[in-house]
């Protein structure tokens, strides 16, 4: 309490004192002072390259936010994968605390909790318009904040990559027998779905891995994000189809991490500032790839003479399936997941009979 | 200087004082006194009812984050259409100052400036996902704050409505021919469309007049927004016939106005605060209206038995054969509206080629 009166009293003198100078903008000298005594410094960790197309760089957008909204009272200090702990490390660090922030993807969770796997995408779900309509107003982000609460962590939507693409082949898939021993870089739900087709699904490579990869053979095919992600990486230069759709991740949502408790620590008006520019950011991401995609795939098949090939009807219907299978033996292993699958699978039904007569009717 | 000086002075002596009562959280007085210092207030009209599902709660929920995030240094109080002004008013208040904000639709201000109409909806053109992306990373606001300079304001999204429904019809529409002599209420871009097909396009009848104009055959067809705000206006009592898909709205973008002058005035923070709770209600709109939609689409056919009928493949063709004229004609008659029209086709060509690949291929 001494502190606090001491602190209190020197900004009340600082106050009276700057009123004997001329003022400029007064306000804005009030604010200043103000700001530099209440400034909390925030680390927030991501799973990705720093500055990496649209994933990474909506950590550096919503802390630039942040700031700004602020007035400079919660500052985020933003670090790429390895630069404070591995990619694959940003749930734990948040759930310690050791980062307060974390922007990551939530299927990379599933050893820890296999329900997180819904609020990335599944395999023919939701596309990022469903997916954004079923958090905030459909009950899904409730349900997230379930999934994470025993880890001391609350989600956040953070950005969204719209619809992938159906990744780079080396080898024709003409039925759905060719995806049999088909090495292919997979992640989440899809990758079991593939696996019940016979194929091999390879979950641990990272993007910057998928060139070399690809072009020793030690693996057949891969997806990544999209044009916007893959062009820079040159798959195309490895790779001799582009397939489509990628239904495995119709509409891959991403996340903030935030340590419940250093959060519950904010005042009202910073957990509202940090809800609020997630919120923006979460928008803001797929605005960013949507046009990052449309460019980047001009340029792939302008330029580079990419074939884009789309999936036969027979691997689709195949794949479909599996997914389903996969889903049913999963909600059978964990409880969590199959009360989270009841509720995206009514949801799914529903939003997909109302763009019957919508979005899919006027293409 | 003088008044700032004894502001200022006031709030040292207020600080001070407040130092010497026993301080339960000095850090919260601290703001609250700030806050009650510094209270701008802001009014906001709409061109809706209040509180109106999907339209009208979004200016509501926008003053709520903006007094929530600025601690009360910003208040906007919201009134309704007819409250201040009438709905078609709102343009002309924030211009003028009347108000520092506004919430409506660009289509409105087609006779102030024709342009305008690119920042609603186009027939046949951008979804509410493309739309978005357009805007925030396709060089689309800066098209549109340049159409609203002259008038002092700055625009910024405020929400999406979705893909509309094509509407409710007392008259089977069976081929282009059915169209002709139709009287159907239908705004923008798309009355000009219908009208060119020979119909007779009502422009000015308002959501609560809808009902008894197609109740007594004043008009013959009458499209609003789509199943959650047309369920509760009743109009599958009075139409025989729920067509689809909304041809003429494939994404109707909302907006927000605000006074360049107010919104210049306000100190860096505050400025910021504004357009991100605006970017963060866009999307929150539009997930609002997504689930609302298809829980009302649900009721309407179970409950009511209504019968949702796709227009035949031959008047979306006419249809969209008359859109590319009645744009053509327009832009002669305006070079804004053609510099708008020559950025929205390409960026509509660019996405509809990716979408091809993605959205399209996974319904």
């Amino acid at each position: 309490m001494g502190k606090l009166k001491l602190y209190c009293g020197l900004l009340g003198l600082l106050l009276l004192a700057s009123c004997q100078q001329p003022p400029a903008d007064t306000a804005a000298k009030t604010q200043a002072v103000t700001a530099s005594h209440q400034a909390i410094e925030w680390r927030l960790a991501t799973s990705w390259p720093k500055n990496l197309a649209g994933l990474g760089m909506a950590p550096e957008r919503l802390a630039q936010l942040v700031e700004q909204m602020s007035n400079g009272r919660l500052v985020i200090q933003v670090y790429g994968a390895g630069e404070l702990m591995p990619a694959l490390s940003v749930f734990d660090g948040v759930s310690k605390g050791t980062v307060q922030m974390g922007h990551s993807a939530a299927h990379y969770w599933k050893g820890k909790a296999p329900a997180s796997q819904f609020f990335s995408s599944i395999p023919f779900g939701l596309n990022a318009q469903q997916m954004n309509a079923w958090l905030h107003h459909g009950g899904g982000i409730e349900l997230w904040q379930e999934v994470y609460q025993p880890f001391g962590i609350l989600p956040l939507a953070g950005g969204n990559t719209g619809m992938q693409m159906g990744g780079w082949f080396n080898k024709p898939i003409m039925s759905p027998a060719d995806l049999k021993g088909l090495k292919m870089r997979l992640p989440g739900i899809g990758s079991k779905v593939l696996k019940k087709l016979g194929g091999v699904p390879v979950d641990e490579l990272a993007g910057r891995e998928l060139y070399s990869a690809l072009q020793t053979g030690a693996i057949d095919a891969a997806e990544w994000v999209g044009p916007y992600n893959d062009l820079p990486l040159g798959l195309h230069q490895v790779a001799k189809y582009y397939y489509y759709p990628g239904w495995h991740e119709p509409g891959s949502s991403m996340e903030f991490l935030v340590n419940q408790q250093a959060f519950s620590a904010l005042p009202a008006d910073l957990q509202a500032i940090v809800k609020v520019a997630a919120r923006a950011i979460n928008q803001d991401m797929l605005d960013d790839y949507t046009q990052g995609h449309i460019a980047a795939m001009d340029t792939l098949i302008s330029e580079h003479n990419v074939q884009v090939t789309p999936f036969p009807p027979e691997v689709i219907a195949a794949l479909k399936q599996a997914r389903d299978e996969v889903l049913t033996e999963e909600a059978a292993k964990d409880p969590m997941f199959n009360k989270v699958l009841q509720a995206y699978l009514a949801n799914e039904a529903a939003v997909k009979r109302y763009f019957h007569y919508t979005e899919d009717a006027l293409n």
